[in-house]
Formats: C-alpha cells, structure tokens, sequence
C-alpha cells in the first residue's frame, strides 16, 4: 500500500491530457485537488490501525495485505465489510468517496473474464489475474468508464447515425486493439491512474464490436479528458474540511486509442457484454447502499445541528422528518445488509450481492435523495439561501452587525452559528449540491434501472402462484 | 408438538367466555372456524418434514424438538428463521399467522424476568422457565394482551378518570394478585390456549400498580371476551383456501380477575414496565418484517395475476407499479434481514433483533399499506368493486351471460377469471381488507410509535459530530 | 318536480329484471333501498326553499323550474352550482350522490347530438331535445351506463375475440336499433328510471357499430341487471343517518334490447364516439370535484371528532394530517371552481368545463382516496378494526363494560364515543369502505386516464417554446 | 410609468450602501445587474400593447394608467389579473419576477392603515394614500422587509437575549422614529426604490414596540444591505437570455434608522401587527400561485425538450412525469384562480383573496418544487451535472468530438443540443438551482407556515358537525 503522497505525486506525473473549459492543464491544477483529496483520504487511513482489516483486505492472489479497493470479494463478509468501509469513508469526505469503481469493475471482471474463458475457451481471465496482481501491488486508483453517450435513446448501438456514439472496437490487430467512442459521467478519471472500460448494455448479435471491455492507463495516448470540477465553495479565513473535498467529472473521448492484448478483458463475446455490464452495476449498487447512507448521514448532521441550533429540535414536525431521514439511510444500509449476507460465490469465487436486495437499497436511495436535501433546507429555513458572504461576516465594518443578527442560541459562538449555515448552504445551495441530488438521482443507475432489473430476477411468478392457490385456481 | 385436531380439541373445551354481538357463545362457533383455521397452520405444516429445523425449533431447556413459536430466540439464526418462517407461514394463509404474538411475548418475558430478578433479588426468572417448559412440552398457543385501553390520551395512567383504563393490581394475596382492566385488539384470544399480559407503556413511580404481567389460561375466571370476527366472504360452490380464512378480536376484559404468584412475571417494579413493553414491541415489530413482506408477496401475486388475465401486464405503468410493490416487501424483509444479523444476546442469553433496524422495517411496512391496496386497486379495475355475485356466475339463467362478459383472455376459464376477481374481491373491498390495512398501519405499533423508538435509539449525535467536524466545528 | 315518495312509487313500479345473487328479485327489495335513500335526498332536499336556485335550475327549452340533476349548463354560473350543489348533496348522503352520471350524460349528449347534425345533416339533436324535454317534466333520473366490460384490454373493439366485449348495434330496423353488450359498474341502474348508454372510447373506421348512444327505461325488454348491493351495516338499536345509505352496482347486460329511433342519439357516426365518450368523462370528472371534496369533508369530520375525543387534537400530527386533508378537498374544488370559471360555450350553447382544471382537480382526488383513508384510520386508532359490535355494548351483561373501557374523554357520553368509532368502523372498515376507495380512485377515470387527457389537452409545446427562448434556441 | 433604463438610472444614483463580501459597493456592480435585468421585465414589457390591462391598471386614486406592481386590487377581477401576470411575467425571467412583493405590501397596508384608523382614530390610512399616490406616480420598485432574523425560534420577540432580534422602535421624536433590528432574505433590496417594513408575527401586549411598518428609501441613513447575488452561469459565447438574469438577496440592518412620520404606517399598536403581518402573507401567497406555475411551466418545458431531444419523448414513464408537472402547475394556478373568484373586500375598499385556496395553493407549490427538479433531473440524465464546459464545447481541439458525441437527435444541431443541456444544468445544477429550490420551499412562507394558517382558517368544526350527523350523535 503506497502514501497518500505517492498517490498525488504518480497522478500528477502522468501525460497531460485534461481538458477544463478550452485549456489543457497538468494534473495539478487547483480545480482537480479538491477531486484527488477525496481520494487521498483512501490512502491515508487505510494506514490507520484502527480500520486495520475493514479498509485493508487479504489478497486471494498472494496473500498481502492490500487496500479493500482493490480487493474481489470472496466472501459474503467481504460483501459487508466493503459496505461497511464505504460508509465510514464517505461520512469522512462529506459525500462520495469516489474509488469504489474500481474495484466493482474489478469484480465484475473477475467474473466475466472467468465465464468467458469457460464458454469460448478464451484467457481473459489469467490476464486479468495479472493485471490485478500488478493493480493491488501498486495500490491504484482506476476509474471505470461505463456510460456510453449512447445517441438517440430510442434506438440501439448498431443503429445510430454515427456507430461512434457508443464506444467499439474499430480495429484488431496482432499485438491489440482499436477503440473509438466516448464515455460519460466519469468521476475521478483526471485523478485516477488507470481507467477501466466495461460495455453498458446488452448486445444483438451485430454488436459484437461493441462487447470490449479493457483496461488502460489514464493518460494513454488518444484519450482526452473533457474535465467539469465542482468543489465545495472555497473559503477565506473560516477554513473547514469540507471546503477541501470536491469532484471532477469527465467527458472521456477514445480517440482511436491502442489497447495492447493483455489489457483486454472481452473483445467480441457479444452474449457477455451485458453481463459485464450487469455484474458491474449490481457491485455498485450494492456500494451505494454504504454511500447513500453516508450520504444521509451528513445531511442529518446538518439538520439535526441546525435544529438544535435554532432552538427548534424538540418540535414534533422536526422530530418526525429527522426520523424520516433516518429511515431512508437505514433501509437503504439494511437493503446492503441482506445483500451481503445473501451474497453467492460466482464459478470464478468471486462473491457477488443479492440482485433484489441490492437493487430496491439502491433504488430507495435514489428515489429519497431530493427528499433529504428538501428535509435539510426545511429545517435550516431560508438562510441557506441568504446568508451574508464570508467577506461580511469577517469585515470589521458589518462582521459585528452580521454577528449579531445571526444569533440563535447564546450559548453558541457567533462563529460556530455561520459555520453551521455556511457548511448548509454550501452543500445545499450550490453547484455541488447540484452534483449531489443528480449524482444520488442517477449514479450507478436511476431508479427505473433499478425497477427494470428488479422485474427481470424477481420471481413474480411465485407470487402469481400463492394469489391462485388461495384462489382455488386450478390450470 | 401436537396436531392441529388436538388444538381445536383443546380450545374448544374451555370454559365459554367468548361473547359476541350480544350472546355467550361456545368456541366451536362457526364465527370463531376461520381464525382457529389460521393457527391450525401451525400446528399441521409444523409437522411438514420439508419445514423441519425451520419451522421446529430445539428448546434450550431440555433439547426437545419444540414448535419455533414456543422457542426463544438463543443466536442471531434464531432471529432469522423465525422471520424466514413468519414469511412461509403467511403466505398460506393469505395474511396475518397471528401466533407471533405468544412467542414475542415469552422472548421479552425471558430477558426481562432475569433482568428483574438481578435488580430486585425476586425469583421471577425461575417462575418464567418453569412457565415456559409447560408452555412448550403442551404446545401452547398464547395471546398477549399488551394494547390497555388508555382513556384520554393526554393522561397517564394514574391520571386517567378511571384507574382501570389501564390494567393494574387492584389486590396483592398471599397466593396470588388480583388484577382489573381490559385490553384491546387481541386477535386470537377466543382461540388461544393462554393469554399473557404485558404493560404497555414506561411508568412513573405513581404506577407501581400498572407494572404487571402475568400469564392465565383463556378462560380463567373473571375474563369477558367480547369478539369481533372477521373473515373473508363465504363461498357458495366456489370453494377457495382463502374462504376458509379469518380472526377475531377480542376486547378482553379483565373483571377482578385472580392470578397466582407462579403465573405472575411482573408486580410492581415500574422501572421495568415501559422496558417490558418495549422488547415485546421490539419483537413483535421484528415479526412483522416477516409477515408484512408475505402480505404484500399476496397483494403483489394478485396484481401480477389479474394484470395478465387483462392482457396489460406489459404496460409500463403497471410494470412500475409491479417493481414499486416488490420494494416495499423487499425493504422490510432486508429490514428485518439486517435486524437480525445485527441482533445481539441479552443476560439472559435470549438474543433480540438490532431496535434501529427493526423499526425502520416495521415503519415501512406500516406506511405503505393503503398503497399497496391502492395499487392492487388500481390494476383491478372497478370490477373489484362491482363484480357479480356468486349466485348469478352460478345461476343457470344468467350465468352463461355473465360469464360470456367477464372474459378477459380467452385462453382462462371465465371461472379462473371470476375466482380471480372474487380474490382480490373479497381481499381488498370487503371487511377483512379493512381490517387487513388497520391491522397493517397500527398492528405492533403505527409509524409514529416506530418514529419515536428510533429517535430514542438512533444516535443522532454521531451525525451531529460529522456535520461539526466537516464545517470545522470545534466546542 | 316530484316528492321522493313519487320517486320510490314510479321505480317500484317497474318490470323486474334485477338479479341479486342467483335470484330475481323485484325493486323494493332491502338490499335495495339504500341505494334509493340516497336518491330520494335529491328530490326531497330540491323542495328545501333554502337550497332554491342551487338545487333547482330554469330549463333553457320553457323556462321551466326544474331539479338542477335535469339542467344543461348555459353558463359558468351553471357549473360552479352544480359542482357546489353536489358538493352539498354528498355531505348529506356521508358519500356519493349518485344522481350526477344522468346529468353528465345528458350535458354531454347535448353538444355531440347537435354537432352531429352539422356534420352529418342528421336530426339527433331534436330528438334528444325532445327526450330532454320529457326528462325533466318527469323529473326522472338515469343512470349513464358508459364503461364496457372490454374484454383483453390489449385489443381495440373489433379485434375481441367477442365482438359483443364492447355493446354495439347488431341490426338496425325502420323502427329503430337492436343492441347486444354489457356495461359495467352501473351505480344506480336499479333504482334508476332511464339507462343511458354512451361509447366508451374512440372508435376506428371498422368501428361503426360500436358509435351507439340512446336512452332507454330501466326495464326494457332484454335488458338485465345483475346487481351487486353494498350499504353500510345495518343498526339494532343505535340508529343513524349513516345506516340508511348505500349503493347498488349492476352489471348491465343489453341482451339483444331494441331501441326506437326517437331514442337514439348516435348511431354509426363512429368519428364522434370518442368525443361524446370525452365529454361525458369531462362532465362526470367536473361533477367529482363537488363530490370528491365532501367524501374529504366526511372522512376529515371524522378524523376531527376522534381526535377531539380521544384527546389528541392538539398533536402537533395529529393537525399536520388534518391540515394535509384540507389540502385535498380544497385542491380539487379550487380545481373544480377554476374549471367552471374558465368554462366554454359549445355551439349548442352547452357550457363545458375547462378540461385540464378538470381532470387535474379528478385525478388529484383520485391520487389521494387511499391516503385520506388512511389518515382516519391512523387517528381513530385499531378500534375502528375491533371494536365490540352493537348487541354487546346494548347486552346487560357486557354493556356496562364495555362503556367503561370505551370511556375516552369522559365528557362525551359512552354511546357517543361509540356513535363516534361506530361511523368509522363502519366507514372505513367494512364493503362500503372498500367500494368507496375503489369508487374514489376508479370513478369517473382512474388517475392514469386523467394524466391521458391532460397529456393530449396540455399545450406543451408552449412551454418547449418558452425554455427554447431562454436557451438561445432558434430554430 | 417609466422606462427600464430609467429605473436602472435611479436606482444606480442611490446612495452607495450596499456590501458584498466585505465591500461596499456601487449599485452598478455587475454582481447586481442580473436582478436589475429582471426587474427591468417589468418596465418594458408594462409598455407592450399587448398586455395593456393586464400589466397596466387604472388608479382608483386618480384614474391614473399605472403600472400593475403599483395598483391596489379593487375587485375579484384584479385578483386574477394580478395572477395572471405574475404567471406570464415569470416565464419571461424564468423565474421569480421579484417586484411582487412591493405590490403585497402596499396591498396589506391599504387595509390596516384603514383599520388602525377606524379602531384607533389615526391617520395611517391619509399618509398611506399620499405615499401609495407618489409610488405610483413614480413607477417606484418597492422591496418588502418582513422577516426579522428571529434568534432563539422558542421565545418571543420580548424574551430573546437581544430585544434587537425583531426589528423595533428604540425612540419616538416629534417628527418620527428611529427604529432597530434586521430583515433576512430580502429579495431585490439593493436594486429596489423603496423598502417597505412589516411585522413578522402576531405580538402579545409587552410587544408594542415591535408593531411597526414603514415605508424608506433603500439608500436611507443607517440602512445597510449585506448583499449575496446569484447569478445564472455566464456565458462566454453561446448568448442566453436566461445568462442575463439573477437575484441579489439582503441581510438588511437597520443601525438606528430614522423614519418620519409621513412615511411610518402602524407604530405600537400591537393587535394590528400580526394581521398585517397575516395579510401581506396572505396576498404574497396568492402571488405565488402565479409564479410557482410558471416556475413548473419553465421546468416542464426544458423536461418536455431534453425529452424530445433524447428520444423519450413517448415512453410512458416520460409522459407521466411530466403529467405529475402539470398536475403541479395546474393546481396551484387553480388555487389562485379560486381564492381571486372567492376574493372579498375589505372595508378599506381593497379585495384580498380566500385564505383556504390561496394557502393550499401556496403550499401545494412548496411540497412539489424538489420533486419538479427531481424529475427534470430524472428526464435529463447525468448530463446535467457532468456536461462538458462552454470553453471545451467551443476550442477547436476539443470542439467538433464534444459535439460528435452529445448528439442524440441528428435533426437538432450540436448548438442547440448543448444549448438545451447548458440550460437545464444552469438551472437544476447551480447555486441558483439551491436558490430556486428554497425559495420555492420556503418563499411566502414554507408549508408548515400554511398549514398552521389553514388549520386557523378553516371550518373543522362544519365537518365534525357533518360526521356527527351521520353517526347519529345528538349533543
């Protein structure tokens, strides 16, 4: 396991190939360090002996202690130690850790490179093996690139005007291939060393150039990061942590890149393709049921401190929408609980979550995440919308007059009151918070993805069998 | 364990003490059939070798193999199995199994009688396992009697016009206690072998005399059942599983009613009354995070079943509605999944589900009952309401038109569609639909009740200090 | 107009071709008559010189004054009457007033009656102005009988594998029409005097037969009404208004009826089916903006009472739902209100309500049935499931205490408290509350129906233009 | 009336007081200008002919053609063309169009100042008409400062720590008085002409000192602006007019402020503090049923659009969502609608509008903003938060493949593509996304606030009576 240090100092050394608002910058642009010190807090307390054994695993491959991000789970304890890791990590961040794509798309892979050696005789799976080898031995950081651009929604990859819009294989050669396409929505590319490729849907038989599934360094000649950072608003003198946390979402173009042989993982095997992308989806819906509660975790902070506060926590409507919160944070965190716990070893050993459980967890996090930031801006009342500027707040003109009127509860220092509001507005009325409610809406799937797949591996049936039994119906 | 003839042998040779609408009825009234049906389940599938260790239990007082509604739950997979049972079994009876309800009662009773003796030196634990060894060589099944009346519900007990608006000791004897005061919505009383008594909420130091429980036979001296049965429609010719179906509530009144000190549990020490009350509650919430997902596994089978009999299961909507139905069922049993895994011993050695999760469960199911009836309702159609009586579908007259009319798809008997119909019919436009969503909203607590237990238990603290911490919040 | 008596006199009088559960039964039978008391109330209550000019109308044909249910709008003045009129009559009847399908129907075959004359040439509209005319010199009232059974929902009309799924014309006479179908969920037919059958949906070319609308008498040759009654629990001793009321759902087979041309409104002209369908639902969705508002009414006094009894009132939730019921009722009458203002003359000078003010009223009533229901059932309580029936709270024996655990606030007398839980028992326990919470999300158009209209009416494309200005988008 | 660019020239020649993160700056700072745009709408658009009557009015002081902001409403008729502006006026700044509030304030002070002189013998109402008749000879923007910053929301004004926490006269001289305190979220202050004081909340009799309205300029002596401007992202090339429009809201302290008497309109008179305070409340509420539905209509449009360009336009779940927007809209304009019909006059002259329909439409809006933005994020995808920047979309490298692969519709150009999206993610992924949502929730008052006004206002009692009725309940 390498320092948070080595981590930033192996991003920035990479080839610039980001891109924010018309310019090219180097990896250690300001607006891409609120983004890497998510991640670096990956590094940091994985050190921390008291997480020893929760945000470290055991490698299969080789026995070392490794990093849990890079690790493929091979157990239902493993399931919930990853859930368990991922909320304590995101309550640290103030919101999404960020890396835990990574390693669902290296478990996915596990997966299907295993399968696919088994229905078409390929070797995916023992390159893979030692891409992972390489992986946990280096403690990397990868994005996955999923979310194909995908066109005109109401038609399929093969029938688009341009077959570009969803990422393919445009040549094969001896010592590789050629991709071209663009990938959407991807956290953490322009801070992470290697970006993994996976399909995202499943493939007609005259898409077998769509099933590519690889994994490449980030700055790989021919990839192009169109960068969009949002980061918490940055403070003068009332420094936080929060104010250091941020993300970065990329617009990631493959410009015709070259994917040597042994960083490819599917090329082809078109029945695979949306099993891939499936299995990758599962895994990190199954790692939102520890984000989202983190997630709530935070916002309940605020609205309970804000209450308390404002002198208003012992009201019966206030009580009753902090339980409410606590109910979406807790049903969502039970969902990944019976999803670990009802994990199945997959033929390659690797454990995957329960579908159901993973998927309806994931879903009620998305369908309440709108819900919890109206909750917060309910309790905390206009003021998040409203509240004098930092500059105001410590002139020596309007700082005292400002100090005054914001005054709530005596007992609580002027200082700590802005910062209640600040550290709300900040995260509820702002581009970030923005990010936030689409991210919790969409990330790792909206919740009519989740309602396809759960219409696909629930066994309705069973039920349409004990409504006609106590029917007396009789076929 | 005993036969399912053997039970109604038994409860039909107690003592008549049932009233109903006006008149003193013996227990083999047609009206009381339909609940001593449902708990006859219990006694038959228990014998069923498919269910064995499941739906059997070994007691952890003698090794025997016990009926798992006599156990008490000793590891977290005592937890589980009793919810994975509570499922199996409502399933069957197409609702509540209702013999939940004793063995909550007896697991709170066992944490809390030890809990009693090792504060107060009394030797109610012992008492309690001699109870308990009787209770499971004869295969009981017991009510408890929680829910008093409670008067004006802005008064506490001691408060109230009447004293006996919540049961209390109104006489301490040298052999026994005398006990006045009436407790409300207790299905299964006219059946059950045994009614228990439990508090009902915390008490002051005013309420010494409303800290009590105990256990009498049902028809003890000075009991008045007043019974309210309810069951699904009669059929005609039609003949269904689920006609055969119902329960009866019992306003039990307690007239100065004599209980010997070996059946008393509980007899002034109020500090462990509301505690009493809260673990039966915790349990019985734990139940229902079994039973509730079984109840909407039945609603779901109907809605699926008539969607297709339509010709509209394919409609996106109903699709949606479909998914929407398996997140409620699918949450509450991973509530209750969680609540388990999560569940921890008490000095007893009696394990109990985690309080946070169980809750949250037990809410969700509670709020979203009318929904699910809704949604049934919903892809129903208006027939649900309006469908022709059994006597004209039978009637030789107008029973080739109705039948020529009723016909959905083709290939389904006008038979199978009307007992389809006649379902959901009798399921969610009838009395028993209305008990069935009252019982789902407030059985083992409403949602408010589940609000106030989280907000007691949650800590919301821990939240605050995140939200401090990322806003740089130091006290 | 005429007195209830004659109502009741002239309805008895008629041939009997109602079947009540396999039997034919003639119409002063008791499953009947609480559908007719509700109907009477609209006879009796337009003799009340209070409701003068609300209840009562002038016919537009002689000037005539005549019960407001036999008027066709001429003005927006009419159709806020007539939505406050029935709001009235609904608070009286504890539900459904039931007379206003007849008035809806009658409203909209004025308007297509007259455009099918300026399309086709043909004379529908002095005949049903003829019909209109009689109608309200009998002061009669009809049933609109619109929905037909409508076999697999996937296939259009002519595609049933039975024609006759939907009703249609089967031979056409010099003398008039044979008719073969069957129309479901006729509320009223069998204490109506006249049937009036309208089209269900838009019709195809190939669907001619289909684009009938007529009136005939209840009791018509062919005609059969398989009926299915539901009333509120009859009362032993502790009579109420409440007890007298309920509906009759029949199942209207049209067995080859024939229909004199002077009676029929629309025949072949399959281009107008449709909009005579659309119209009857715009009118009928109108009338449920009066009558959705006092079931809230009903539901909400209810939900006040127990609450005031019990002692709750001033619960902070207990409010808060009662201040949510308020925003339904009102809602949807303001809908209703902005419906009748925004009113438009046809060019049979028939006043229509706007139609998107219309159905987002019907639908928002539609949308919020089953959580009214639920809210009283969350205040009163499990009592309105178990509460002792009536001949044990009248017993000697049990009687006395029953009143004594009944006692909730001990100002209000036993048999009010009573009273009190026995309505809503009755209410939302019971048949009655499954049909009126199938009535309130399916009448007049389920939700889904509402949200087609709207889609179709809704000039969305003024709102693409209005972001397309603020985007900079020219096109 | 007068043109925009005289407004802008006033406004800019006031003195400097306004401050923005610790400067004081100039009124013609760019930061302000985005609210300036907005309300400059109002001056131009009030010049179009084709909004004669509707944006314009006639002065019942002096005959006068005036400007609607400036007009009193003097019949029901007013009402809904003050609704009905508000609405068309709000899709031209797609959003809040801010002046209302001055037109709400004059409004509730016609009818106390009125008041206070019947009840009092003062001469408020002369002074107000003298200001009201300069105002709208002036074309005067007025803010509205009602709600006081409030410290401890358990106390009361006179129980805070700081009696300064409600704004209140801290001296009374012979030609006026100084007053103390601070006004929070107060929309348009540093481009207004005018602030207007008002109470915030009923006072009890120790409270006299807090029973103060008045009217001052905004660059008054001792008034100070601590200013946060919100702007929607600005452009670098692809021009928008929604680029062009922002609010700017103020902390407004008043540091001992001298008011003359002329302009002071309520000064102790406490029983007629809360009602004005209710009044301003309730015709502000009103206002927002004009501007919330075109907030919806805003929002509809771009889900309606980005629907169309994406291809989804006919999936079902896509029509339903946005139906659920209409239903939004539709009743809360409908609310509006009523409580303008149902309008009652004052005895000062003045119609106000009902209190029941214009507060369940206010709070219908406020209950359904975070879900409008949920759903437009939901139609919109993740785009919305990662949506590469404008410079990226425009640099020649990256330029034509971020083009390449946005496209969806290949019959809709790149532009306007990115134009739909760039709009969409300014609006819901932005602090004035934040801004949007909590003035939506809390603007007017937040639902709470209505709720409590309803349950104050409405009829309960007329139910329970009507529920009494039914059960046969005599008292």
């Amino acid at each position: 396991m390498i320092t948070s240090a080595e981590y930033r100092q192996r991003i920035c050394a990479l080839r610039p190939n980001v891109y924010i608002d018309g310019e090219i910058v180097s990896r250690d642009d300001p607006r891409i360090e609120p983004g890497m010190n998510v991640i670096a807090l990956t590094y940091d307390l994985a050190q921390d002996p008291q997480y020893e054994g929760l945000f470290t695993a055991t490698s299969h491959l080789n026995g070392e202690r490794i990093n849990r991000f890079c690790h493929i789970h091979r157990s239902c304890d493993d399931l919930l130690k990853k859930q368990e890791m991922t909320r304590l990590y995101c309550r640290q961040a103030g919101g999404c850790i960020q890396r835990c794509m990574g390693t669902d798309a290296l478990n996915a892979l596990s997966v299907i490179t295993y399968e696919a050696d088994q229905f078409y005789g390929s070797e995916y799976h023992q390159r893979f093996l030692a891409y992972l080898e390489m992986f946990q031995k280096n403690d990397l950081c990868a994005n996955c690139a999923q979310t194909d651009v995908k066109g005109d929604r109401s038609k399929r990859p093969h029938q688009q005007a341009d077959p570009d819009l969803y990422l393919r294989v445009v040549e094969r050669r001896q010592d590789g291939i050629v991709v071209r396409g663009c990938k959407a929505h991807n956290t953490i590319a322009p801070y992470a060393d290697e970006i993994i490729v996976l399909p995202t849907r499943f493939l007609t038989p005259e898409e077998a150039d769509w099933a590519v599934a690889f994994a490449i360094p980030a700055d790989a000649e021919g990839v192009k990061l169109i960068c969009r950072p949002t980061a918490f608003r940055p403070r003068q003198a009332l420094d936080a942590p929060i104010a250091h946390f941020g993300d970065v979402e990329s617009f990631t173009i493959f410009d015709d890149v070259f994917v040597p042989w042994e960083r490819v993982f599917l090329c082809g095997e078109r029945e695979l393709g949306g099993h891939l992308a499936l299995l990758f989806a599962l895994s990190h819906r199954h790692s939102y049921t520890g984000c989202k509660p983190a997630a709530s975790d935070v916002l309940m902070g605020m609205a309970a401190l804000v209450a308390e506060y404002s002198g208003i926590a012992d009201e019966d409507h206030v009580e009753h929408k902090l339980a409410e919160m606590i109910g979406v944070a807790e049903l969502v965190y039970a969902a990944g609980i019976a999803a670990g716990v009802r994990g199945q070893p997959m033929r390659s050993g690797t454990y995957i979550p329960d579908v159901v459980f993973a998927n309806v967890g994931r879903r009620h996090a998305g369908e309440n995440i709108y819900r919890e930031f109206e909750i917060v801006a309910d309790l905390a009342g206009g003021l998040a919308a409203t509240l004098p500027l930092e500059g105001d707040f410590l002139s020596a003109e309007t700082g005292p007059l400002v100090a005054k009127y914001l005054m709530r509860n005596p007992a609580v220092s002027a200082e700590n009151q802005y910062r209640c509001f600040r550290l709300i507005s900040d995260t509820i009325c702002s581009s970030m918070g923005g990010v936030s409610q689409i991210a919790g809406l969409h990330g790792g799937g909206s919740p009519v993805m989740e309602s396809i797949t759960l219409l696909k591996a629930y066994d309705l049936d069973q039920r349409k069998q004990i409504a006609k039994r106590l029917a007396g119906i009789r076929e």
